[in-house]
C-alpha cells in the first residue's frame, strides 16, 4: 500500500541511526519506471530547508527516480555545509541507485537548526537501498514519523491505475503548505506536464486548507511521481479527481493526529462573495487561540467567531452573520440566536459553519482545538 | 491616581450587581471642566460591540463630559437591543449628571452575546454617580477589572500638569487594539483636535504593539479626557511624551498580567528596511505558538524564530538573518550561532531580537508565552 500500491515503485524504510531512540527515521522511494515523472509543491516559507532548495531544483528537471526522506532532523537553518549534506545524499542515492542525482529529491523533517549525522545517514542509504521492495511502502510511510502517532497512508484505485500515497505531519500545520512530508506515486501514464496541475489543484484545496496551529514549515513538502507501469493514460478529469481523493484523505489524517488536539474542527464558510473571502474567513476562526481554547473546554463560544471574521476584509456585514456550531445557529444575524445549550460537542469532530451572507462561495477548513497537551509537547520538544 | 490624578476630575467605582459574584463592575469618570475636550481610539475589528459603535458617535463631536464603563458583560453581539441599551446607559448617567447624554462616552468588557442586566446596571449608575469624589480614580480602576489580577494605573506629572489613567486587559490581547479599556485624564488645558494626535501617536507604538495572544477583541476603547482645569498649556511635544509614557506604562502592565501567561517576551527587530517591515515581523513572531510554547518551556528554540520571519513579506536574506535571545546570538547568517546552553531563560522577561540586516529601522512588539493555565482558562471562562 502506500507509495508502493501503485506499479513501477520499490520502498524502505530503515533505522539509520539518525533518531537517538532507535526509530525508524530514513525512507528511500525508488520510481523503477518506465517513466520517471514528477511534479512538487513545497511551502511558501521564505526560509527554506537545504532539502526543499535541492529539490526545487530536482523538479525543475521534471524527471524524479528516487526520494530520499529522513526524519530525525529537519536540515534548516543550517547553512552552506547543510546544503552539502543533502547534495551528499543525492549523490550517494545516485551512486547506490546508479542514477543521476539530479533526479534524486530530498525530503527532510525534525528540529530546525541542527546538522545531521551524515555518518549515520549515507550508509543508511545504502541499507535502504538493499532493503528495497515493492511491499516497502508501508516501513515507508512508519520511517518519515515525527511526533506522528500513527503513520499515514491512502489509496484510490479505478480503471487499472492507482494512486497511492503516505503522509507525515502532526504539528506546525498551516497552509502554505503544511509541515508535512508526502508523496504520493502513480501508475498512471502521464507526463510531468499532466501531473503538474493535477497535483497543485489537490492541495489548493486540501493540504493548503488545513491549519492545525497557525505555524507554517521550513521543509514542507508534497511530491507526486509517475511510473507509468500500468500503462494506461486516465482521463484527466479522473486522474485530477483521485490524487484530489488521496490529499484530502492525507490531510484529513494529518488534522486527525495534530499533537495534543481532542478535537478536529471543520469550519465551513458559506455565502461568501468570493472564494477567497470564504478561506480568509476560515483560516482566521482557525487561528483563533480563545476559540481554540472554547472549543477544547465545549464551549459554543460563537462570540469568538464573530471576533475572528472581523479581523478579515471579507465582504460581509457585522449585523447579518450566522454561526452554527454542530448545526445549531447559536448566532443569528450577528446576535443571539437558538440556545446554545443545544449544542452537543461530546464528540471529536466540531463543525463549525460561518454564513457571511453576502454571496454564493464557500470553502472548508480544518483546524484543532487548542489543549493543554499541545503547550506540553511543543514546550518540551527540543529539551 | 489613576484617572483622578489630573484636577477637574472625579471617579467612582461600585458593585452594581452586573457581575453575578458581587464584586465590583461598574465605573464612572466625570470630567467637571472647565474642558470636556476628548479623543478616542477604538478597535479595528469590524464586529464591534454596542458601546464602541455609541462612543465612536460621541467622539465625533469632540466633548467628552463623562464615561461609564462595565465589567461583567461585553454588550457585543446584542443587536439593535443591545445598542438600545448602551443608549440608556448614556441617557441615565446625563439625566444623573445633568450633561447631555451625547457627551457621554460607554464602554463595556465581559462575555461576547449576552444582554447586559439593565435592571442593576441603571440604578448602579446612580450609585455611582452619589459616590463620585476626587480620589474615586483607584476604584474606578478596580471596577473595571474582568480576568485581570490587579488594576492598572499610571500616571505621569511635570511642569503643573498631569496625565493619568487606567487600564484593563488580561487577554484576547492583539493589535488593532488590544482587548483593553483605558481611560486617560489630564488637567492640562488643550482642545480635542490637540488631543487627537497626541492619543494616536502614543497608541501607534504602545498598546497596537502588545500582543498577547493574536485575537482581536470587539470593545476596544482608548479614551483621552481633558479638563483644563490646571490651566497651563502644554508644549505639543512634552505633552505627546507624557501621554505616549502612560500608554507605555499601562501596555506593559497589561501584557504583565496576561492571562494565564508565565513568560513576558519583548521582541526587537533591528535592521529593518522599513518600520512596516519591522512590525509585521515583530508580529509574525509574537503569534507563533509553537515559538511561544518553547518560550514557556524556556528552550531557545530560534529555529521557530526563523520560521515565524519567513511567512511574512518584510525585505530579508534567510542566509542574512541573525536571532539573539536574551542578548545570546544563538543564530547568525540564517544558521547556527553561539551555544544555546549560554541561554538564560529563568526570568520572567524574556528578549527576543530579530536582525533583518536589511536596513536601520526598528520596532519592539511585546507578548506572552503559551501555557497550559492559558488553555485552562479560556477554555473554561464562559462555562
Amino acid at each position: 500500500m502506500s507509495v508502493t500500491a501503485a506499479q513501477g515503485f520499490t520502498a524502505a524504510g530503515i533505522a539509520a541511526g539518525i533518531k537517538e531512540n532507535g526509530s525508524a527515521d530514513l525512507a528511500l522511494v525508488v520510481n523503477t519506471g518506465p517513466r520517471s515523472a514528477a511534479a512538487g509543491v513545497f511551502t511558501s516559507n521564505r526560509v527554506k530547508a537545504a532539502p526543499v532548495v535541492w529539490s526545487e531544483q530536482v523538479l525543475k528537471g521534471g524527471a524524479v527516480s528516487a526520494v530520499v526522506l529522513n526524519s530525525g532532523g529537519a536540515n534548516a537553518c543550517t547553512g552552506p555545509l547543510g546544503f552539502q549534506d543533502t547534495h551528499a545524499t543525492a549523490e550517494k542515492a545516485a551512486e547506490v541507485l546508479g542514477h543521476s542525482a539530479g533526479e534524486v529529491a530530498i525530503a527532510s523533517t525534525g528540529l530546525i537548526g541542527l546538522r545531521l549525522p551524515m555518518d549515520k545517514l549515507l550508509p543508511g542509504v545504502e541499507r535502504a537501498a538493499a532493503e528495497l521492495t515493492p511491499h516497502g511502502g508501508e516501513k515507508a510511510a512508519i520511517a518519515i514519523k515525527t511526533t506522528d502517532s500513527v503513520h499515514k497512508t491512502a489509496v484510490v484505485t479505478q480503471d487499472g491505475w492507482t494512486v497511492g500515497g503516505m503522509a507525515k505531519g502532526a504539528g506546525m500545520l498551516a497552509p502554505g503548505l503544511a509541515t508535512m512530508l508526502v508523496v504520493l506515486t502513480t501508475d498512471a501514464d502521464l507526463p510531468s506536464a499532466d501531473l503538474d496541475p493535477a497535483l497543485r489543484a489537490a492541495t489548493r484545496t486540501t493540504f493548503d486548507r488545513i491549519d492545525s496551529d497557525g505555524c507554517m514549515s521550513t521543509n514542507d513538502t508534497v511530491l507526486l511521481l509517475a511510473s507509468g507501469a500500468s500503462g494506461i493514460v486516465p482521463e484527466t478529469g479522473a486522474f485530477a479527481e483521485a490524487v484530489r481523493t488521496v490529499c484530502a484523505d492525507l490531510a484529513r489524517q494529518l488534522i486527525g493526529d495534530a499533537e495534543g488536539a481532542s478535537k478536529d474542527i471543520r469550519i465551513e464558510v458559506v455565502g461568501a462573495a468570493s472564494e477567497d473571502d470564504a478561506v480568509e474567513v476560515g483560516r482566521s476562526i482557525a487561528r483563533n487561540n480563545l476559540l481554540k481554547c472554547a472549543i477544547h473546554g465545549e464551549d459554543p463560544n460563537w462570540g469568538r467567531v464573530l471576533s475572528a471574521i472581523g479581523t478579515t476584509s471579507a465582504v460581509f456585514e457585522p449585523d447579518q452573520l450566522n454561526v452554527a456550531i454542530n448545526d445549531v445557529w447559536v448566532c443569528k444575524n450577528g446576535s443571539v440566536g437558538e440556545d446554545r445549550e443545544l449544542v452537543d460537542m461530546r464528540y471529536r469532530e466540531v463543525r463549525i459553519t460561518a454564513d457571511l451572507a453576502a454571496g454564493t462561495e464557500s470553502a472548508v477548513i480544518w483546524a484543532n482545538d487548542l489543549t493543554a497537551d499541545y503547550v506540553h509537547e511543543n514546550s518540551a520538544y527540543s529539551s
